[in-house]
């Protein structure tokens, strides 16, 4: 499927990455790189590895495992993301069924070995929730990430509620173990801005960056056609992470669609860092507006990579004109 | 039903203003209080009248609007509120049906004179929401209040999400008429913590003080057990209403059960003024712990009032030794 890759008007800035890899996400251990994203078959977990961002490119892609021909786990493989958590290799994602195709919720491969790349990855089922949670992945749940702050462990994913045509939220839980949360879900965000409701009422994709004492936390809001876009939600890394209340949200997007440098719906985004420390942000966008039938199924959502910089109040500044490749 | 009012042990405190009725609501209109709130039996709307709150005890009561037999409006009439909008006379109630007796949806009636005690009372249906809004009142709603700021009108009211046992948050909207809302609901609070989460995970019963430039929006959480309480939202009237994120929450409840002062599960207030611009807070509460049954239908909520003092930051405070009748 999907064999030419198409393009709008190709401006400096807007040559992908890597092409058709949506949700595209990096990470960096030991000096090595690693990247995932959804395929646009969404049939499978893939991953590859170089010495640098800009090797990512042209690294051979391993497929590490391949969706069920049904029951969980067998549709709408969506959005891995690769962790070392107490020196083991696990990935999130999400899936659905071939019997229920929207039923997304998160699952967890563990790797047996120390090599992601080249060892084998077994299954762990579906992500658990606490106890005391009757919640969470009760319904559509998916882009599950996780992240630490001083000693505990944290999982961040999206959720849909209300019945009809339904809202995603993000929710934040504290993680007992790689597999299981240890507290009941709190709300971190729904869509409450205008930015937010364009086509569906829609936050999901939650990328998270350290810096300065702060911790920023990215969504991705609205349908994923070019009203696709990215919000921030901020917090000290001293404060209760699980108080909702003490989360900051930007009232406006902090990326989104912009014609003159040719980037449409970007969102999904996460980050990693460059061997000098600089803050790098992966995202996906596509070069051109016009989508023919369902975004979702649009396979040319492709990977970006953006240098960070600060601004003087120490707050992330997303500028298309910082892309690389 | 209940004839017999059952009380706990009384205390210099606890003693009803009015028993068994639930969901008080006390206006003030041209030197003239009134009351309604919830009967035991859930079926019908009530009003009385009187020249002071103390009175209110021992005023008669009237009923200005009897349940239908079955579909809309049958079962479960809870929580009026009675308003003066542009001169015209309003009661807002929730209600649903006997073949659906936990469909909630807010509905209202009208006066069709000037005396809301004399003259005739009809039905507008059930609350309209905005044209572009697909959410609000699609499920379980009730609880609806409605207040004025800088000249707009909004309404709050609470809604449930999710599946299995439901979550119930707290919505506000803008209101094009008396009827219907003008803007779409964006979620003013949701249970975010362990205080609201007691039992069932419930955000209700939200009502409007102003003091001095703020908006503060009390509420009720968590069952209505002894484990009820209320919460508190403030926000300056100058900033955006709609935007939930200018609402500040209270970590903390702001009256919740005090056994050796004798009230136990206090929830559900509004506020209204005395003759010398007092706040007074109407609340309902039982004067015993341990109910028999589902607490809903525990018909031994009684109303209670109380005067309102502000500390030095100018935040309500509410202190059960400032109740009177």
């Amino acid at each position: 499927m999907n064999e030419r890759p198409r393009h709008g008007r190709l401006t400096d800035y807007n040559t992908p990455l890597i092409e058709q890899r949506a949700d595209p996400y990096i990470c960096c251990y030991d000096g090595k790189y690693y990247f995932t994203a959804s395929v646009p078959a969404y049939d499978r977990v893939v991953l590859r590895c170089a010495d640098s961002i800009s090797a990512l490119a042209d690294a051979p892609e391993k497929t590490l495992w391949v969706k069920h021909t049904n029951g969980e786990m067998s549709r709408h493989i969506w959005a891995p993301e690769l962790h070392l958590i107490d020196g083991e290799w696990y990935i999130y994602f999400a899936a659905s069924m071939e019997e229920d195709i929207w039923r997304l919720r998160p699952y967890v491969l563990k790797c047996v070995g120390g090599d992601p790349m080249k060892d084998e990855w077994v299954e762990c089922g579906m992500m658990k929730r606490s106890d005391d949670d009757i919640y969470s992945f009760e319904a559509f749940s998916l882009d599950a990430t996780t992240f630490e702050c001083k000693g505990k462990r944290y999982f961040v994913w999206a959720e849909k509620v209300s019945v009809g045509i339904q809202i995603s939220n993000l929710y934040i839980a504290q993680m007992e173990s790689p597999t299981k949360l240890g507290t009941a879900q709190v709300l971190l965000t729904t869509p409450d801005y205008d930015w937010e409701r364009v086509g569906i009422w829609v936050n999901e994709g939650p990328g998270v960056l350290k810096h300065d004492g702060k911790i920023f936390l990215t969504y991705s809001a609205s349908s994923t056609g070019p009203e696709y876009c990215v919000g921030m939600l901020s917090i000290d890394e001293s404060d209760d992470l699980l108080d909702p209340r003490e989360w900051k949200k930007a009232k406006k997007p902090v990326l989104c669609t912009d014609e003159e440098k040719g980037f449409f719906g970007p969102g999904h985004n996460n980050f990693t860092k460059l061997p000098d420390g600089t803050d790098v942000c992966s995202f996906h966008a596509r070069t051109y507006p016009e989508v023919v039938g369902d975004p979702l199924y649009d396979p040319n959502r492709h990977a970006f990579v953006m240098k960070i910089v600060y601004d003087e109040k120490g707050e992330p500044v997303f500028d298309y004109k910082n892309c690389f490749r």
